[in-house]
């Protein structure tokens, strides 16, 4: 095999309850990439970015260059690696772009020297393009990316998995400004009050529960967002307004995903998750704000050879 | 039926991952309440309390007393009830004695007067004794004493129960000191850094994901404790050199058995629980502290009648 195209997931990270430590795959959008072997072993090159002209095509400053980069030297460099980028996944959207890229990468360049890896032994080179992105080796994207599904990552230890729960309808409202991870870091507070902290904690765990027991409603009830949401909020355009409109259009918890700008909103069926994308969308065309709508749900697979 | 008996279980609250949020019922030890009807409708009378002598016998100042009344209200107070109570599990010991006595009391009323109320829905009128006692409704150690096994209990709604993982047993380590539940309070943080509040969520989702797995070494190694054990241990006696030597024994997690002074040290055999429990002895008993140790595992029901 000299090529093959990969599919690697959008992802929600967060999805308020768990901080750092939770994320979901998307069913939709997606990214492809289709990777090829070349004869200069050790070498990975982009050929071509489509959708995002700002992408650096130097693989050395680019998220899937330096995740191929780092499974290839893993796995003994016998060829080299030329990749082709379809970036649906918008970098920016707060979905989970650069991990997107940081997966796919790596199940292509395991998939074309088979390696045979599992997606949990694909996470630390994963992580090693992720880490150009975000300036830190977070799993809360890149994780649920490579193992699709719902992934609750502990401070230490292998990420798991948690049951999907039944149900769960997902709309991805993305208004088009940028918002700089470091500046939705910066307004983080560095100090919680010990009753939020204590909340918010039983919270993550009720909501483990809720998708062990299959419990969807349980589930989406849990998703509260005690001290980072409120906190970034602001960064967010229309947010209370988005936030409103989703609520009377049927959703039934949502938020941020991830740093934004992107917000995420869980429905019970279709029809309310179209109806939320367009009364969000509303909202923000009303703003002026140029905005994508996704409704989609959580993807049971993550990254894989098409 | 004129007559009961019933056994509470002892109880862990926080076991160290979820602070106000989690607790376990214990085989041992379990307080024995016998109830009777009386011809006085309405009224609650306290009998004897063995093993208690600081207790009062007046109903409306005792747990169990105004835990009866308030369910026996409720029922609509056919007749009276007389309670005599083995209280095995001490007062002050930081292993949920007043929510034996509050679970006890409930059962036992709801079984002389046919009541059929399933656990949760028993848990109210317990909550009404043990406020009595701790001065605030927290069903940490009420919820399991009721419903057994490991129970979470989130912020809003009803305590779900956690799957108990195989292999794990218990040792409680008692020492006989006074720790004020108001005191073992006023040591706490009123902030915690943001760092802490996130990880500890994050532990305290992946112990119930691995209870949900049965995964007992997952779930004992997830019983992190960040800012809650660290502000309290100066408050228990020997509490680092009880620690060591725990470890040194086969203890592979463990902590402050709710505000203390009981500790509480999970092993996986249980002649690691019985060497955990003489080694804690040891120390304490050099250091003067008459110390009492329960050598158990965790309990699948609650309170029953016997």
């Amino acid at each position: 095999m000299n090529e093959v195209r990969v599919w690697a997931p959008a992802t929600v990270a967060n999805l308020n309850v768990g901080f750092d430590g939770l994320g979901a795959a998307l069913a939709a959008p997606g990214e492809r990439i289709t990777a090829r072997k070349t004869d200069v072993p050790g070498s990975v090159r982009i050929r071509a970015i489509h959708g995002a002209p700002d992408l650096s095509l130097d693989a050395e400053r680019n998220v899937a260059g330096v995740a191929a980069q780092s499974l290839l030297n893993a796995l003994g460099a016998p060829c080299g690696i030329e990749l082709e980028i379809h970036k649906d996944v918008l970098p920016g959207s707060g979905i989970g772009s650069s991990a997107a890229s940081a997966a796919g990468a790596v199940v292509a360049v395991d998939a074309l020297l088979n390696g045979g890896l599992r997606p949990d032994e694909l996470l630390p080179f994963a992580l090693d393009g992720e880490s150009l992105a975000s300036g830190s080796r977070h799993a809360d994207n890149v994780a649920p990316a490579l193992m699709g599904g719902i992934v609750l990552c502990p401070p230490e230890g292998a990420p798991v998995s948690l049951p999907v729960p039944e149900g769960w309808h997902v709309t991805i409202v993305h208004p088009q400004v940028e918002i700089r991870t470091s500046e939705s870091r910066k307004v983080l507070p560095q100090h919680v009050p010990l009753q939020h902290a204590v909340d918010q904690a039983r919270w993550f765990a009720a909501f483990a529960a809720a998708c062990h027991r299959n419990d969807g409603v349980a589930a989406a009830y849990c998703l509260e967002d005690l001290y980072i949401g409120p906190s970034r909020a602001p960064l967010i355009p229309c947010y209370p307004s988005v936030a409103a409109a989703a609520a009377q259009a049927g959703a039934r918890a949502g938020g941020i995903s991830g740093s934004g700008p992107s917000t995420f909103w869980i429905t019970f069926s279709e029809a309310d998750a179209q109806a939320v994308a367009h009364a969000a969308h509303a909202v923000l065309s009303e703003a002026g704000i140029p905005t994508n709508t996704h409704v989609t749900h959580i993807a049971s697979r993550g990254a894989h050879v098409l």
